[in-house]
């Protein structure tokens, strides 16, 4: 099992934006959208062995399972739809316990430091950060839970909770590269490393 | 410099489709405009070094040079929209030879064999495919010119002529993926044997 979970800063955490204007009106959740697209989709078909929980706000978690996902197509604005119901799903009913808003999309009312504390217990935690180690020079965790920022940086909590979690702090590059990027390169280097 | 053609098989001609569905209408021109940022986004800015040639429906070439670009965004709607700025100036003046839609972007009508058989004179050029050797395997030519498809295979008289042209078939990992993804790894991977 591969898990990711992404830290959307700004990403809007009610209903109330149009699919018309993900970057501004939504707090640039088209960046989860992408993330999202680079995790979980392959030429012909899903990864169903990887788990993607967003982090929206520091307020609300969602979680995405590939092996239940269903209407997940490439284009930003058909997974930001999906988003959006999982928003509704909490505007309707007590999100403390998880909910199911649409099939493998999960919306909790939870923050990163207990997310990343529940999680952490089953997989190995590396943290992605421009500033890492290279990754074709680090032996990965087994089960790898990896961490990223999106377009903002991590915070000095943020950081602070990944020193105490994180095995590795890894780069995939000589440039900084945008969130979506990343996990795809991620994706292709744990894919390769699997075939060797 | 690093080149691209991508070839948009399905991709409309014409700028009457709708911003707001890209898949539907624009003949999934938003597989075009993820592998446009995939080709030059970078986290802080865009890759000057890069030009990526869009082929559509073997009728226009559109030309996209990362020198010049301005107002390229991640979100694919806001990249979708300059694309139907270029087919708009294609509907308004005589496009045999090249024209200018706006900063970076330049549109001819012109098929894939033409645009190769010019482009090739000054690039190296490598077919990405799935069934093709390990990029890490291969070395890759200086100024490299990277041949992909879009969501459709390669078409037989394509398949010809690049056997005629490119020097190298290579794939970027074990499994099959999307066109954007092959662009993000390829960069990725160049990126690193530069900094070697």
């Amino acid at each position: 099992m591969r898990q990711f979970i992404i830290l959307g800063h700004d990403a809007a955490v009610t209903p109330d934006f149009t699919l018309n204007d993900l970057p501004g009106s939504a707090g640039r959740i088209d960046v989860l959208c992408r993330c999202i697209n680079s995790a979980f989709l392959l030429s012909h078909g899903l990864r169903e062995d990887v788990r993607v929980h967003l982090v929206l706000q520091d307020r609300y978690a969602i979680r995405l399972e590939g092996s239940e996902l269903q209407y997940v197509n490439p284009d930003e604005r058909s997974t930001a739809a999906l988003l959006k119901r999982a928003l509704e799903k909490a505007q309707e009913v007590d999100v403390t316990m998880e909910q199911r808003s649409s099939p493998g999309i999960y919306i909790k009312e939870q923050g990163f430091s207990k997310l990343l504390e529940r999680v952490a217990d089953e997989a190995g935690v590396v943290q992605l950060h421009e500033d890492g180690d290279p990754i074709e020079t680090v032996s990965l965790p087994e089960n790898p839970l990896f961490v990223l920022s999106d377009h903002n940086e991590f915070t000095v909590d943020e950081e602070q909770l990944l020193q105490e979690h994180a095995s590795h702090r890894v780069s995939v590059g000589p440039k900084a590269l945008h969130a979506d990027h990343v996990i795809t390169i991620v994706q292709n280097v744990v894919d390769r490393s699997q075939r060797q």
